[in-house]
Formats: C-alpha cells, sequence, structure tokens
C-alpha cells in the first residue's frame, strides 16, 4: 500500500463523514494499514479526525497475525522515541546551566512520542480496555526482545496514571450482579478454581459470604481485581470449613466476628505490575466493619505456592531440622500420606518448622521472603498469624505446599508499623506461635534463595497474579 | 511545629487506626502540617496509609490561608523538583553512548516527583476534584512567580492524561437532571447569563431544546463543559429568536432542520488548556443526527467577543473602508443607536463588511484570526457562515461586538478539509456570501495584532472559557 | 358522528395498525368520540386492540370542554351500571336459597361495569396518572349530581386498590432529585409555602433537614404525599426555628435527639380519601431511627386550622372561662397585637387554656375533635405534646389559631394503645402540661359543634389534604 | 391458645414497638396464630398496627403444615365473607325500589370482606409476592373442596386488579441482566427446555436473540411471563435451526426480515388465569419494529401439544383421510421412524392435513378448536401461517405431535379482524397453503370433542401456562 493511496482514502472519508471510514479503509491490508494510521493519528490530521483514526487502528489492530502485530510493536518502539538529536542538544544545554527552562526542554525532549500516541489512541470509543488487551500481548511477546521493553515501559506508565486508585470503583459481587461479569469472575479466579455457576453461588448468594471488586468506569464488565470473603465465628484452618458443598445454607452465622479472604484474583494480564491488592483488603475491611460491627477480626486463608518447591532443594531441609525430625518428610513419598492421620503426627511436626523457617528467615536477594503471597500480605502490613496443618489437601494444595496453608492476619492498629519494619529491614512479624515453631529450627546463615525468584519487581509490595499463582 | 512530634503523632495514628487520623492531626497547624505530610507521602509511609495521609493533606489545604498556599506551592515548585546532580550524571552518560538504557535513565531522572505526589494524593476518595481546584488556585497566582510555572506544567500534564477524552462521558442535561447539577448550570453559563431557573427550564425541557454536558467520572455532580442547542427551521439571526420567553412552548418544531448550538461553557477554571469543546461539539452532532434524522444543518449562534475591542484602533477602520462608508460608524456614538432602525442602512453596510476583513484578514502573529471563538470554531473544521447585523442587541452584545454575533457551520464532509487549511497556513473558510463582504474591503497589508492577543496557546485549537469570554 | 362511520375508521385503524389510530381518528369530535371509543372498548375490540382504544379515549379526554367532560361522566354513571334486571333477578334467587352460588351470581350481577372500564383504560401507558387526574375533575363536577356519586365510588374503590401501601416506594428527596420533582414539591406544600428554589434548597439540602416522599410506579415524578423534616436538639416552639433564612448552615447539628415533621402534604386531589399519612410518618420514622440512632423523640409541629373559627363563636369560649380570664381576649381585636409581648400575659393564659379545651372536650357529632389536623395525628395514635404560644405568627397563622400552634407527639409505644382509646370512644391523649390546661376550663357538657364540620369521612383517619388546609 | 393470651401479647407488643413483635409472637403456635392474627388484622387493631400485624401473618404462613394451611383456607372461606343476614335485607331492599342507594347498599352488603383482608395483608414490605404464592397454594389444593373456590374467585379479581397490564414493565432479559432473575428464565422455561447457563447465553447473549419479559415493580426479580425470539433470514421450519448449538455466533444476521417468537413461558403459577401473553407479543413486536426497522414478518415456531393424542383416537382419522392415506400412519408405530426420510413421504402427506384438519375443524364445545397453543395464538389474532413436517424431532415433540410444529403469523393489518372473526364464530384463519391441505380432507360434521379438552376458561383467548403445556 503506498501512502498516496491512503491519502487519498482518507480525503474521500473526510468528505463522507466519520461513519463510512471503517468501510472503506476495511479494503486495504491491515497488516500496513494500522502503521499508517497510526502514523495519520500522530499528525495534524489526527486532531480533526482523531476518533476515527483511532478506532480504525483498534480494529485493525485486532484483527492482526502474530507476525503482524509484531511488526507494529517495533513500529512504536523504533518509530514513536524521542529525537536523539533533540535529545542531545537539550542534554548539552541543560548541562551548561541548569536552569528552570532548560530542564523543561530537557523534559520535553525525552518525552516518548508513544504517550501521546495511546492518548489519543484512547480518543475511540471503548479504546481503554483494548489498550490493555494491547498490553497484554506486549508482555507475551519473547522477552529476548529488548527494544520492546522501552514500549512497555512507557505504557505501563500511562496505565498506572489511568489506573490510579482514585479511580477504581468498589462495587460488591453478588447474585444480583449481571451474568456479564459473573462469567468474568468464574475466569478470572485463580485460587481455588470455581466449578461453575452452583459453585459460584455458593461463593456470592449465601448471607455470610462476599465477594468485592475494583472497577475502572471505561472497562465496562471488566473487574480488574475481586477477593472472596466468608464471615464466620473464627478463622478456618482449612479450606474446605470455607468451600464445602453441604454448608447449611438455611443457617446463618448471626453475628460473625471473621472476616476471611480466601481467595484473590488480579483479572487483567495488561495491567500486571500495576498493584490493586493493598487498596482493595483495606477498603473491604472497612466496609465489612461498618456493615457488620460485630466483625472483629481480618485475616487471609492463604496458600504457599513455592514451599514444595523450595523444601525439595534437599539441603536447605537437611542443615535446618534435627536429623530425626528431618527423617519423618520421607512420608510425603508415599502417595495417599495425607489420608492416614494416624501417621501423621511427626510429619506435621517437621513441616510446619519447616514453613515456619521458610517465611521467617528464608530470603531472597532482595531481603524479603521467597514466597510471593507472603510478600504480598506482609508487604500490606499483614502479620503471619498461623500455619495450617492440612489446609489445602487437593491435588494443587498437596502440589504446591504439602497441604499447608497459612492465615495472615490484618490488624489494623498494626498495619503501618508492620510495614515500616518489612519495608526498611525486611523484618517478618509473626505471631507467637509462629515465632515457637521458629524457634525449634537450627539457626543457619541467611542465604539468597535466587534460583527460585522471580526476578524482584521494581517497585513497592506486588500481589501476584493471584495469590496461588505467583511465578 | 517540629517533625519529631509529628512523627509521635503519625505513629500513634498508626496504632489506633486510619479514623482516628483526622482529629488527632487537627490540633497541629495546617500551614506546617501541609508540607510535614506531603513529604511523609512521598516516603515509604505513603505506601501503608497513602489514603489517610492524602485525605489529610487536602483537608488541611483547604483551610489554608493566602499566604499559606503560596508556601505550599513554593513548596512544590522547589522540594519536589528532579535532582539536578542526578539530572546531570544521566545527562552526560546519555551524551556519551546514546543508548536505549541511556535514554531511560534520563527519562527516569528528569521525571518530576510532583508527578508521583499528585498521583498519591488521588488516593483519597474525591480527591480529583479538590486536585482540579488546586491547580485552579494554582493559576491565580501572580504569574511574576516563574517558579509556579513549572508546578503548572507538571500538574496540567497529568489532569490532561486523567482527563483524556476516553474517560469522559456525555450525558444529556434536561429537566430530569438533578438540581445539585442544574444549578452549577445556571452558574457556568458564560456566554448568555441564565435568568434563574424559570430561564433554566425554558432552555432544558422544552421538546425544542437540547443540553450536553461532559462528566468525568470521578467528579460527581460537576460537568465539564456544557453545549446548549436549539432545533429550528432555519439558521438564526439573533439570539433573541432563541432565548425569547414567549416562545409558544406548546408548538414544538416537528421536523426540526438545523441544530443550533448558541452557547458553549467551560465549568472548570482548573481544567483550563485542556481541550474538551472539540470532542463535544462533534459528539453532539451525532447524537442528534442519531436522534432526529429530520436535521441537516448543524450551526452556532456565536458571539465576536473581540470586534468591538479590535474596531476602536481607528487607524484600522480607516484604512480599511472607503471613507465614505467609514462615515457611517459615528452613529455609534450615538447611544441607544440601535433602536432607530430606520437609520441603520450604510452602519449596517460598513460594519457588516469590517467584520468579515476581520475574520478572514487580520490575523495574530501565529497567522490565525485574533478572534477567540473564530479560533476554537474554525480550529475545529467549522466554516464562518454568516455575518449578523442586530444578532445580540443587549447590553454586553452592544459593547463588545456593536450588537453582531455570526453563525459558524459544521459540515461534516468538510470538517478535515477545513481543519487542515486552517492548521496548515491559516486559512479561513467562509461562505459566499461572507466572502463577498470581504471583497468590498480595500485589501491592506494583513499586519499582526499583537497588542489584542492573549498569548498563543501552545497546542492546538483550544476553546475559550466561554464562547464569550475568551481573553 | 354515526356509529358506522366510526366502525369504518376503525377498521380501517385495524387494518393499518395502531401506529395510525390517533392521526385518522383525531379529525372527529373528541366529545362525540370519547363515547364511542368507551363503547367500543367495552365491546369485544376490546380485547384485540384495547391499548389503542383506551390511549385515543385518554387524548380525547384531555381536550374535552367542560361540558363534554360532563357529559362523558353521566355516560359513565348511567350507561356503565349494572343491569337492574340481573340484579333483581340474582337478588330473588339469593332470597330463595343464600348459597354459595347464589352469592356468587349476585356479586357478579352488582359489579359494576365501569371497574372494567377503568381497568382496561389502564391499559394505555401512563394512563393511570390520566386516570388520577379524571377522578379530580370529577370531584371538581357540581355535588348536586347525585348520580355521579356512584362513578366516584367505583373510581375510588378501584384506586384504593391500586394505590394499595404495598405498592408505595419511600424515596427520600434531596439536592439530588430531579428539578422535574422538585417543582412539584414547590407546587404542592401546602402547610408552609416554598419560597422558590432557594427557600426549597434550604429544606433539603443541609444535614439537618430530610424530605421523603411515597411514589408509586406508575406515577413518574409525580409524588402523593411528602412529609418535610428537621432534625434539632428539642422540639421547636415556633415554625420560625425552623424555617428562618439565616440558619448557619454550616454548623450541622451533630447528633440531633428530635425529629420534626413540621409540613405533610398530599399531593394528588385525585386521590383524595386515600390515606398515605399514616403509613408515611410511620415509616419515615423507622427510616430516620436507623440512620441517626441518637434520634429519641418523633414530633410534629402542626397548624390549628379551625381554632379561631371556632373562638369566634362567642359564646363557645363565653361559658368555658372565668369571665375576667375572658376579657383579655379583647386584646386580638387590636392589630398588631402579636409584635407587643409586653401585653400578652393575661391572653396567652387564656388563649393556650381555651386551646386545651379546643382539643380535649369540643366533639363534633361522631365523638372526634373537630379540628382536622388532630383528627388525623391523634388517629394515627400520636398523643397531644404541648400547646406553643405564638407559634406561627404570619398573617396565616394569625388568622387561622390566633398564632397558636401544636407539638403532636409519636411514640412507639403508645401508638396502638392510643390509636385503639380514640377510635374506640373519642378518647384525647394528652401530656401532663396540657392536662393541667384543661383542668383550668370549666367544665361544660360537650356539644356537637356541627356547623364548623366538614361530612364525617365515611372511613378511619384520614389526613387532610395538608395539615394547614383541612376543610 | 386463647384470646386473651394473644390480646396480652399484642398489648405488650403494642407498648414496645413493632420491631419486637416478630420475637415475641413467634412462641405461639403458627396454626392457631395465623387465624388469631388474621381476626387482628381484620379489626381496629388492624388500622394501628396494620403493616407488623400483616408481616406476621405471612411469617407464621410460610411455615405452616399442609394441614393447618388448608384449615387456613376454610378459615378464609368461611369467616370472611359477607354477613348473610345483611346481604338478605339489602336484597329485599333492593327489590323494593332499586335506587341508586339500594344498589349501593346491596353492592356494600356482598363485597367479600376477603378482599379488604388480602389488601391489609399487603402492607407488609414484600407481601404481594407472598400472596400471589398463597393462591398457588390455594390453586393445589384438591378440587373437591367447594367452598374455597369462592376464596379463588375473590383472590384472583384482586390479583387481576393489581396486575393490570397497565402496572407491567417489559424489560429485555440478556447477558446484563442479573443472575437471580437468569436462573428463573432457566426454570420457568416450559417449551424447550434450557440446558443449563451455556444454553441459556447461547439464546440470550448473540446478536440475533432476544427474551423479553414483563415484572411487576412489586415482585422483584420476578418474570411474569417471558417470550425468547430469534432475528433470522425466513420463518424457521425446524425448532433445530434456532436451538442448535454449532450456530455461528461470529457471524450475525445483518439486516434480519423475520422475528421468530419460538417459546412464551408463564412464570407464576399463582397468576394462573391472568393473561399477559397478548400484551407481551403486541408490545415485543413494536419494540422490535422500532429497534430493526428490516424486519417485516412476525411469526411463532409454535408446538401442537395435543395433537397426537387427538390422533390416538383412532376413530377421528379413519373418517377423515381416504384409506390409503389412512394406512401410512402405521409407520409411526415403528420405533425410530423419524430418522429414516425415504420412508416419510405418504406420512408426512397424510400427517400434515390431519393436522391442518385438526386446527381448522375440529372444535370444542365452546366453537374454539382444542388445541390450546391455537386457541392463544388465534385468539390474539394471528393466523394459521405453515405446518412444519418434523419441527421437533425431539422425544417430547414426537411424543405430543409426532415432531409437527406450527408457524403463527402476527400481521399487525390483520390482527383485529382475525381476533374477531375468531372471538365471534371460532373462524380460524390460515394461510393459502393450510386451506389447500384441508380441502384434501373428507368433510366430517364438525364433533364436539370433549374429553379431551380442559373445562372452558371463563373469560377471554388465556395463554396456556407455557405453549407446550397446555392441558
Amino acid at each position: 500500500m503506498n501512502v498516496s493511496f491512503l491519502q487519498e482514502l482518507l480525503n474521500t472519508v473526510a468528505e463522507q463523514g466519520r461513519q463510512l471510514l471503517p468501510r472503506v479503509l476495511r479494503s486495504s491490508d491491515p497488516a500496513d494499514g494500522v502503521v499508517e494510521l497510526a502514523r495519520a493519528l500522530m499528525s495534524g490530521r489526527g486532531e480533526a479526525s482523531g476518533v476515527a483514526l483511532a478506532r480504525q487502528i483498534l480494529d485493525y489492530y485486532r484483527v492482526l497475525e502474530p507476525d503482524a502485530r509484531r511488526a507494529f510493536f517495533r513500529f512504536l518502539a523504533e518509530d514513536l522515541q524521542p529525537d536523539p538529536t533533540q535529545v542531545a542538544v537539550a542534554a548539552e544545554a541543560y548541562l551548561q546551566s541548569k536552569g528552570e527552562s532548560e530542564l523543561a526542554r530537557l523534559q520535553a525532549a525525552v518525552d516518548s512520542p508513544r504517550h501521546e500516541f495511546f492518548r489519543r489512541l484512547n480518543l475511540a470509543p471503548g479504546a481503554t480496555a483494548e489498550i490493555v488487551n494491547m498490553r497484554r500481548d506486549l508482555l507475551r511477546q519473547p522477552q529476548s526482545d529488548a527494544a520492546l521493553g522501552a514500549v512497555d515501559t512507557d505504557l505501563m506508565k500511562l496505565l498506572q496514571s489511568w489506573f490510579n486508585r482514585g479511580f477504581l470503583v468498589l462495587r460488591r459481587i453478588d447474585w444480583q450482579t449481571p451474568a456479564a461479569i459473573l462469567e468474568k469472575i468464574i475466569a478470572y479466579e485463580a485460587v481455588h478454581e470455581i466449578q461453575g455457576w452452583d459453585d459460584l453461588r455458593r461463593r456470592l448468594d449465601p448471607d455470610d459470604r462476599r465477594c468485592f471488586a475494583f472497577f475502572h468506569p471505561a472497562l465496562i464488565d471488566e473487574p480488574l481485581i475481586f477477593v472472596e470473603v466468608a464471615l464466620m465465628r473464627e478463622p478456618p484452618q482449612a479450606i474446605s470449613a470455607v468451600l464445602q458443598e453441604e454448608r447449611k445454607a438455611g443457617a446463618p452465622v448471626p453475628d460473625p466476628v471473621v472476616a476471611v479472604f480466601y481467595s484473590i484474583s488480579n483479572c487483567q494480564e495488561g495491567l500486571k505490575g500495576i498493584s490493586f491488592g493493598n487498596f482493595l483488603i483495606k477498603q473491604v475491611v472497612e466496609e465489612l466493619a461498618k456493615e457488620k460491627p460485630s466483625l472483629k477480626t481480618f485475616v487471609t486463608l492463604s496458600p504457599i505456592p513455592h514451599f514444595a518447591r523450595w523444601l525439595d532443594r534437599a539441603e536447605a531441609a537437611a542443615r535446618t531440622l534435627p536429623e530425626s525430625e528431618h527423617d519423618a518428610l520421607v512420608l510425603l513419598d508415599d502417595p495417599g500420606w495425607q489420608e492416614r492421620p494416624e501417621e501423621h503426627q511427626e510429619l506435621k511436626k517437621a513441616l510446619t518448622k519447616l514453613a515456619a523457617h521458610y517465611f521467617v528467615n528464608v530470603k531472597s536477594p532482595d531481603g524479603r521472603p521467597v514466597d510471593p503471597v507472603a510478600r504480598f500480605h506482609l508487604g500490606n502490613g499483614a502479620r503471619l498469624e498461623r500455619i495450617n496443618w492440612l489446609g489445602d489437601a487437593s491435588e494443587k494444595g498437596l502440589r504446591e505446599a504439602h497441604g499447608l496453608m497459612v492465615n495472615y492476619r490484618y490488624e489494623i492498629s498494626e498495619i503501618e508499623r508492620n510495614h515500616e519494619a518489612f519495608a526498611n529491614d525486611g523484618t517478618v512479624v509473626v505471631s507467637r506461635a509462629v515465632r515457637a515453631l521458629v524457634k525449634g529450627v537450627r539457626a543457619v546463615p541467611a542465604e539468597p534463595e535466587q534460583a527460585l525468584l522471580p526476578p524482584p519487581p521494581s517497585g513497592n509490595a506486588q500481589e501476584p497474579a493471584a495469590e496461588s499463582d505467583a511465578a
């Protein structure tokens, strides 16, 4: 496709009205068209017909083949970047005088044209959701392509600005919620899979269940993150106490005292790295405290996704426990061990101690725990309350953590102090019970657990995509 | 107030829960407190208690005395700016290698900490509206203070990102609209003042009247910009045809063919320079065309706010018109001339010619017309359709434009072409009738009309605060 | 118009679809047409085209001249009544055997065809509001026309069924309410006139003001009844304490203990005799108690609309008070007496005693107080709490009750007992203070106060159209 | 339970406030309590505490055992009926003079106290739905109990008044509808069973599918009746064309010309006999015609629920067809015949002729067709358009109608004429094609088909509970 043909098309378009644009242009090849239109959007034309151009770019983008998609990202990476000459001139001028106006000129020179591109793209109705999906596609590109990293940096920065917590809306999800949203809850739940609509209803509808999600006004029907809560008499030790099917629906807890956050899932892959979980938990705590003044305790029931992987490295455990205790671990090699409670005594002792050690002493190179879910809740200011033996006896629970689960507790009066301790020197605040467990472990020099770790997130406490799925 | 006292307070606060923060801190002096808290918000503390800190900063800010407010802005200007050393280092590194990662580091170094500050401030519920008002206060500071300009640049950039057209919602304003919004329409109308609720109702409720506004989801009850429309049989020559009180309300126009945009007002001083009017007009055209297929013509009935001021400079007119015609202008010095139609013939001829000349030939140094309303509509791609003799005989209409008004016409098939012509070389597209008027004017070398002009806006076509109030 | 012409028209109509009906039939004369169409609606045709016929009848009805309207009501009265022969046959059959099926047949025979007529009329969208207005017109017909009474009986019975309390919706009215509803609040307020939108806002918007209304889902934008409430520290003695303009809006009552119902107005003349006030007050008490647990006392501040008229009949007062006290009343003939507090002492004593007597001892032939507002609140189970000297010094307040007002108190634990006492033997429950006043009055044999009374309402406690306007 | 105990309880209650009533009274036995409270509701007490009493009656009612429930209905039947003495007196007075006021008195005397009872019961929030369910329970009582018939008559009359079409709201049901309503659509669909949420979504969500329901404002989340519609290029001959799973969801019909009503289901057993279907279909036709102007034809695809039962009676068919054709019917005894198209030719000819005859000539004693679905659509003014061979090859379709289905067509210009013809003399309006089929059938004297029929409904065209489930 040559430029003048597109030019002509666009002229025709302009003469015949916005509504005709899509049809006329659809005859051209999306792979070329999307780049041509992107150029047009950045030109003066973008001012008069920006909405139509943006719409068409997004329509083209949606049908691009993988190669064309990648070519489009490369175009963004290579063509829409600051002009090196101008940057150099501005940098030199700044070094000369370091004045206000030189700084302003330098800021303008380094500002990525991609910001303006995405802002103009967002002119089209419904564009925000499509731009989020564009970032999802970008994140799925092979990491090797370093130039694309700069595109992601720009895009993420913009999304961070748009998805500022001040723009998010908390909504309760229940049986009155439109099906279009509910089916996404089923799809996005990543901790304890929802087994269809009946299971969903058991989690949303009963009097002692709650679900809350953050939404953004520009993303209709698309939850960003959601949390499932059970209102109970005491903190549960096992997920089955929360999810069992036969719960007497007829007998609601009259004055629940504990709110249990038993599942938190991020929904938008394209918003990866933009943290909502901290705000969600805290606002839900506020909402629940207002609605049910009987609630006094706010805890999670959380998985330990990396525990078994860590334990696998035999030497770690070996050096930590007395040999006698260590021997109990062989039971884990016995299929079906979890169903023979009469053999558990020693294993339970060994595993819970090791888990306490894993949380408190095992650190990644950034000085914080290796477990992503722990990093998330501890970073939010929660404390590690309890390690639950056979908290999750599902296949996944056994595979990931030999069935262990933990409760993290959000105590309003401690949150800031805990957070500071954790942020400043990686101190993991734990309950007395967990502390006792740690004492039973032989002290070994903390050694960074590099191999297991995902690259340390650049910023602050980030939640994993879901509690269970953090690597 | 010394820091350690605040420190202590905040520790107490953290131990007693967010809800106590405001009361405890209220005892301190807002003028100091606001700055201390701003520092805290930018520190690690901001991560755990950001929402509470942000809320308190805004509460303090609201009650600041003018001096304290200015001190706060100075703090933002001086303390929250990029670190010059780091900028210098990054600039030098960039000049050495001009690589991807050097560019990234330079971008990070020049990025203003104020962006992060305002983003964190926006954590508090309802903060967005207060940040917009903060910018309004900032714009009202004396211009002399150059350092504050950088604060405004940062803030405006952020607001531009947040108030991206993709996030705006078009809503019809009518008699079903909550009173809380309607009273703002009364307050913000800046072109033809609304004389109370009865007048408002006459503009919103009848079958042949429309009003539309853009809203942002984070600014409840706050229109950003609105336009008032009359559906008519033909383009009106005078505003009285639109606003007269005695209109037979009982007789709606059955199949209106002309939609008249007779008033456009911006509402938020704090969003000055962020342009919504272009998008608003175009989306309203679309909405109306869908709702009433009989509508074929979309025109404005607009004021010419600077015409009389321009004409005052005698020499301009003198050189333009033949002396005989020019003499007719003396009638303007006669109070009440507008009510003596029998004397109008010569004056009308002279004034309309001069107005045509004023629009087409008189340019500011940036090569575009001096009239702000003309700049706005022509920049949007409208054409100058008609000059209306005694279009507005109100005191204001006579004072600003000797009673003249104009129709700008939005012809969908021409919008892009007109816009390009105007943007590229300042060409003012006019109807044949206006062209004929211009021909009657003696050609004089176009001369920049500097004295009259507001400083040329940096970006694209910007609408005035209201059509009538652009200086 | 002859029938066959209409017949033909309707046939044409049926062939061309509902949407054409209005235009075609509009050419006929509404006065004849409305009756012809009413007959058609009651025939088999009504089943297939009921919606269109009903719509057209209502459209015709709206433009009927007074005479034609009356003729239409006469048609309903005379043509749409039970067939006397069938009633006679069914009555005789019943008298013979008094069986189930004879009763059923008699019930069917006496059932008024007007019920079916109005039910079919209600098929048209929006018809309910128009039927309510039809009853308003009917009530305005001269009373002499006895035959129309039966039409009203039928219509009222139907409306009573449709406007059953179970279908009403309580909505708070505030500054977020659409203007279309607010302007009706202004129009319908009948106790203390609302002086435009500013006054309205003072009653709705402040933190310590509430307004609630009942709505029916089929009457969009039309409140049925509303009550205005002030939240205060103590029961007010004068309406000026509630309505004064200069109230410090900035200083809301932090923990109000008294909710004052200072105005209740019915809105729909066409629903006269269908009582909503009792339900409204009780539900608002519940709502407020839930919203503000600090509220402990619920009182009205009410007018005494008939007191001055009663007192005018000199002999009543003469026989009641000692002569010395009675003489104080001459001050009332002195214009401006209310502004000379130094002269009030004796008058105050005399008037409040007389008012207490008026409430407690003066009865109409049905054994209940003569004052309509008193009948309403006492019938609801309230007690008479206090008589307020110069509670309303407005021209109206002076004219109706020499400035007196009263507080009725709704004490939840007494409501049923008070109601029973009042309903069974007309006992007026009063506070100790009022009882003391009554003791100061010479006992005279209670004598029915016939001349003053409106015809006794047939049913239970009915509120007046508004508290102030009950005759 | 003796009365004075309840009396005491209620007094206590009255003194302690409404909110205590439920707990206090719960100690008594519901079976006795419900009757005592019903008496109280009808007494003066009902005026002061009606809402609380009504709530308690409904709470008791819900937990009644079958026997107690029946006893409650008997109480309504026996204790809440007109006073025979008063009726007799009024009847005699009427027979004497037949005047206005005698008629009024007679109407009052025969008016069933049950009307007032149910109206007062409806005072409680949410009562309407419970009263509808009360009627469902009543309809399930053994028919033998004749006295209960009068209760049903009263209740149905009241519900007919409350559920007047003017109060119903049409709402589109789609994938944005709350799950609480959607699960009811699944439950209530009675024509073509919905196989879970995926199937539901296929019927609601695609661009060429619609579903509409009537709701009543007092019955939250409870559809009264709904219709499912497919937008197609031509009228379908078989239900599989509408419901097949593999429909290409991606390819919506661009300009559909036919709207197919393929399923209509009533939802509330307690509203049996109150007809909504006629209004629903006609309003949906209007809505669709407005939304999609390309739609020209409105047809159903309907079952013939009684055809096979009618045909079973051998002699009917025997006398109608020539012997040669009749013989083809033996194939029906062959399991799996429907899957052998090569053998269908004769059978198809015979069955479609018989079906045409069944619709046009076979009448019940009231002179209308025996098939309930036919009675419904023909009574609405539709015409019988086409008989579809193997329109429904499901087990149910084969069992009920040997796989036949029909299209009824709603032609706006014919509706009233068709309805009149059908209502006046049972004329079944058919298309030319069906007429041709009928001609091929030997004329036999129409003979009432009594045995098959449900008791003829008292009123007008009533739809079956669902199209498929009419007996």
